[in-house]
């Protein structure tokens, strides 16, 4: 339930999330070295390299940070042992209290989705035992299929007390060759987004806000604010802050007049802030968290 | 590479590929009995007993069978252990000489994909050592994002011989929502086709067709026929034949007069054979299977 992140976001008064997109060459090489000598330069001892990095960045940034948003495509790229140390990430934030955000951008025809849906935001029956496989927070979404494809997903949030974010206008370079195509007088991003905002028009919350939620890049800020208006009852996933471009003017534009509406995310810069500005992992991970708090809250403020 | 894939197509005179998307209820009833017996209600439980039913139905199939689709989803909602059964099926599929089309849907922005591509097309660097996560041979791919997206997965393609799927027109019934808007006198599913033609341009091989495929689904025919017309050397991976409603006539639509060009899935009518038909496991599916290869022969014979 939307709910439940902003809650945490104001509670800490801080709208990121710490991407944990954990490539091996982000691990300090202490780390690694101790690894791969218990471990072997195998899966094994790069997942439990990539476990112990997550952790340390947990540590650091759980008591000032609302979120994690673990990318599964770092984790699968490392097999099983991958698999295993995304699980045991989202097990160890949780733990933490902080809300997770699985970048799965998962999608299919519905009976599909609906075994995606159950992997990530729901239970898998096992004979008469119904147990949680994955059991993050919230999924990030595909909709190239359309409704059919949504509707598990969004039936898990009801079920479950879950959030998606759908993928409306995303922050890569060529996201417009499909998205900024023009149809009837609206681009393709603004037909997603009056379909997300159908999706997610019985799922709103305390705070007026959809358990469906968008993913709108910071990359993009005109398109942004367009769509800032066009869905008003929408949470914004903002990826694209930092490393891809996106200052914090941009995400301003994200978020409505109530200071809520959208969380930013950053994965590099805070990953990678101990290799730029020296200092260990955790206490370079957390200046930074910091830092982009502090200036993501002042392009608010000056709003 | 395509060229691997039409080559078994050929040898068994077959175009088709069985999905693997093995539902627990789909496994027999002493298959789960004996794996829930071992190891409990458990996901070990639930993925033994699956992987027990896809090497059976792989026995059953792999001498006149080219292709075996598992579907990532219905591993993944049995968690870590549903993921072991699926890189053990795709081992065992290869080890009796079936191609692999992992059907994952994945995409994302360039670095993200770059991460999908290593995990299920490429190989992924353990400090010195560099080692396949899931090997498949080919990997279907959602183009949401455009061209940054999908270039990470040719790039793999072209480094190791192998394939991708790139959704374009799906089979289910919501896939017009987006898929069938009409932008500059073309709709959604033809720009997409026109970016697949593209990206496979520089893919081509022995028989005049790209290693970068589309997903055409059965269940929209004149959409197929403009589409095989529109992409000559594009391979078309079809679902939606049997239990979601395209006939052969249908599916035949999807082939170019070659008899090539097409490969076309079937995943519940396979599976659940001994279900409707009686028969074991086995017997039933590869009958099932003779049924449905002879019945889109037949259909081409007549086109």
């Amino acid at each position: 339930m939307i709910d439940i992140l902003i809650e945490k976001i104001k509670e800490k008064n801080n709208p990121t999330v710490a991407g944990l997109d954990p490539k091996l060459d982000y691990v300090p090489e202490e780390m690694k070295a101790a690894a791969f000598k218990e471990y072997g330069e195998t899966f094994k001892g790069a997942a439990e390299a990539i476990l112990a990095f997550n952790k340390t960045l947990i540590d650091s940034l759980y008591d000032i940070v609302p979120a994690v948003k673990p990318q599964a495509a770092y984790y699968e790229m490392y097999g099983l042992e991958g698999l295993r140390c995304m699980k045991e990430t989202i097990d160890y934030a949780k733990s933490k209290g902080m809300y997770v955000i699985l970048d799965g951008k998962r999608g299919d025809i519905g009976a599909t989705s609906e075994a995606y849906a159950k992997a990530y935001l729901g239970k898998t029956e096992l004979g008469s035992v119904i147990q949680p496989a994955f059991d993050a927070d919230c999924l990030t979404v595909n909709p190239y299929l359309g409704t059919d494809g949504i509707k598990p997903f969004t039936d898990q949030c009801i079920a479950n007390g879950k959030g998606i974010f759908v993928l409306v206008k995303t922050s890569n370079k060529s996201s417009g060759e499909l998205q900024d195509l023009k149809s009837d007088g609206k681009f393709i991003y603004e037909h997603m987004a009056d379909l997300v905002k159908n999706w997610g028009a019985d799922l709103i919350g305390t705070y007026g806000y959809s358990s469906v939620g968008a993913v709108v890049g910071a990359t993009y800020p005109e398109q942004a604010e367009a769509l800032r208006e066009r869905m008003p009852h929408t949470y914004f996933l903002v990826p694209g802050y930092g490393a891809q471009g996106g200052k914090a003017s941009d995400v301003a534009k994200s978020f409505n007049r109530d200071g809520l509406g959208a969380i930013v995310n950053a994965s590099r810069s805070i990953m990678c802030a101990y290799q730029k500005n020296g200092g260990s992992l955790g206490d370079a991970a957390r200046e930074e968290a910091i830092r982009m708090r502090d200036d993501i809250l002042d392009a608010l403020g000056r709003k």
